[in-house]
């Protein structure tokens, strides 16, 4: 048996303690797959008498984080800290400068940073691999980056994050509203005690990069996309989508047409005769559209300590075999700055949803709105009253531009018939 | 720029022609992404003058497809020429023998000597890579090779002809019967004209021991796969199966357990909850249950020239960067024998249908039978009698041993009440 790959572990959190469960309990099966065994041999974290359920007195313990990057014996830092910025990234460019290949599942950081430590990594002939960074336990990553390789990507989208579909999904079982849900998931665990970064799509858009990088050949462009989280989105309109056909899903949505690269994260109608219409609970999902193989779909769970620790470790088998090359498919150098694609010149079918007051008037007012703008209504419903005195006006508009519907809601925003924020959804078209 | 990775192509049908308009068309893009151009330099098929709607007088034409294997220029054979042994399997040795990686979509060559060339190219240092060979344009062998290879996989199965699924949900969505829809799908070239390979589950079990190699470490055993076609499905098994909140798809399923290596290719019962009941047209999907990673879905299309172009060129482009091992993700040596895992011994809830004359003693005599073998019934239905007098009654087991319902059916076969073949179908289970 060859050396083994020598791995130091910064980070002993749920998917750090993972990464260590997961070595020792399929030890000889990975040395068997890898062609040699994967050993950690140094970890670091904050608090080194904290019980994590693993032994993790056979390690050198480190107590700065970043001396991990001088670890005599290792040959990968595995980085599991979190935060685009501060140690984690110290620590990657300290690694890379040192010697040693990196792997981390922080979406954060490779958004913001990705690009100078793939530059970094390729100098150095080491490997960057973040195969956890995108929806967790599935292999997304090397999806694009080997298995869809020979293809011109048109598009690249998906459920990018666990939270978000486990509330969607559990209020379109029960009907319930957002807030309920929400609190409950905190209470579960499922959802963070500060929620924004989840719910508001922030998380979704770092994986929405990443992913965008890898099919288009671009730089990384995170500050290019537009953000819509889930927290607006009404038990009322999951049902109006499911009398519809659709289900509502959080989606991020990139594609590289000729206006320049486009990148979305926001709420979609999806419909029943898509495979993401299926998805539900913390699943994640990503469909890759090509050239020549057409819609390839990878689906599978999002996050938790046992898939984070399997994409961790499938990277860290690639490095052992020396099965890797450049980050994102091609040298970072030879990626293309990319273009802001122009919103406004895209089509599609919408969902637009109003809450009015009850009297007369309201409807004729947006319907004129519509009309002024250029926007062509394919139906219209209005609910009966909800108890505060609100109705709901839901419009699904035909294909055409996205700027019109925006002239729309401009003008109608002021209106003293409205009583809240219009919700404009986009339909997830073929 | 370094030097391109040379190809010499055997086999100009729709593959072979696709993968010439492949690297014709996505050429920039492959050189970018793999490092270095592809190009094909020779090509060897049967007619040298058939319009292929492809330009094929650039490349040196061979007559004899073995002579490929000992082009002076090229550095890998591509072969598409299918069949499981003949002028297929020679190139393959002679290629491999020769110095020359080898990427194959032969699914009956791989399953049935897989081992043998695996050893062979492992030996010589050389690729030897079949990602087209299972689910077309899907990456799954690369999903079960490196995505997941730090799982022990549970089980592994799907959707894996294209055929058989484009002829179940059209028989779903119509209600049509299997042999009306087969012709229609002979006349629109979706089903071969001798389509006993595809609807007999042939096609399907050569890709599912291409799987269950890659999933368990073992050494490929086709001929251990219980194989069962969908010629015997009926329109009136696919509506009580929707009314059981069911739809009926042919799996390969595969596991290994305590007692053995399990392979069997059947038409199941797919619960609605389950993202394979959504697997519709000729659609392939895969799912991998590993022991970290949970369950892992990829899909996409199984079959076509593109898709199937997208995993030779895949395969091709990790041959350029020189990403690449032993094809079982261990070495072929390592592989263990398999031992055929006793099927009586499995568990799980199965849906028999009976087609019976409509007279008194009928049910009894079918309960009995169930009864004495100690099959727990969940539900029957009968439904009125068809246009030639028989009857359909349909049961639902509890959990239970395979073996009681064999057992019941063995004595229930000879009987004078019964009209046709029980039909015998295993429910998925979670």
């Amino acid at each position: 048996m060859t050396e083994p790959l020598r791995i130091a572990l910064a980070g002993l959190g749920t998917v750090g303690a993972g990464v260590i469960r997961l070595i020792d309990a399929n030890a000889a099966l990975i040395a068997r797959r890898a062609g040699r065994p994967i050993e950690v041999v140094a970890v670091s974290a904050r608090d080194r008498a904290k019980d994590r359920g693993v032994d993790i007195t056979r390690f050198d313990w480190v107590d700065d984080t970043a001396e991990l990057a001088r670890h005599p014996r290792a040959d990968v830092v595995v980085e599991l800290v979190g935060g685009s910025d501060g140690p984690a990234l110290t620590l990657a460019r300290a690694s890379l400068a040192g010697g040693k290949s990196f792997v981390t599942a922080n979406k954060a950081m490779i958004a913001h940073h990705g690009l100078e430590l793939a530059n970094a990594a390729e100098t150095a002939g080491l490997a960057l691999k973040f195969e956890a960074a995108v929806a967790g336990g599935v292999p997304v990553i090397k999806g694009l980056r080997e298995g869809a390789a020979a293809n011109e990507i048109a598009r690249v989208y998906g459920i990018l994050n666990g939270t978000c579909n486990f509330i969607l999904s559990k209020m379109e079982a029960e009907g319930r509203d957002f807030a309920e849900i929400l609190a409950e998931a905190q209470r579960l665990g499922y959802a963070e005690a500060d929620p924004s970064f989840d719910i508001d799509g922030v998380d979704a858009a770092h994986k929405l990069s990443i992913l965008a990088s890898l099919a288009f050949g671009t730089q990384p462009a995170f500050d290019q996309v537009a953000i819509t989280g889930v927290r607006h989105v009404l038990a009322a309109d999951i049902a109006e989508a499911a009398s519809l056909g659709y289900r509502i899903r959080l989606l991020g949505v990139a594609d590289a047409g000729s206006g320049g690269l486009f990148q979305r994260v926001h709420p979609h109608l999806v419909p029943l005769s898509h495979p993401l219409a299926h998805v539900t609970g913390s699943t994640n999902a990503v469909v890759a559209e090509g050239n020549f193989v057409g819609r390839l779909l990878f689906q599978g769970a999002g996050a938790g300590d046992g898939p984070t620790a399997s994409a961790v470790v499938a990277d860290l088998i690639d490095i052992a075999r020396g099965e890797f090359g450049p980050p994102y498919a091609m040298p970072a150098a030879a990626l293309a700055a990319p273009g802001a694609a122009d919103t406004g010149e895209r089509t599609g079918r919408a969902y637009v949803r109003f809450t009015v007051a009850d009297k007369v008037g309201v409807l004729a007012e947006i319907a004129a709105a519509m009309r002024d703008a250029g926007v062509s209504i394919e139906s219209l419903m209005q609910r009966g009253a909800n108890p505060d005195g609100s109705v709901l006006v839901a419009i699904v508009t035909h294909e055409g531009p996205e700027r019109a519907v925006a002239q729309a809601l401009d003008k109608l925003r002021g209106s003293a018939s409205l009583t809240g924020e219009p919700m404009w959804m986009h339909i997830l078209g073929g």
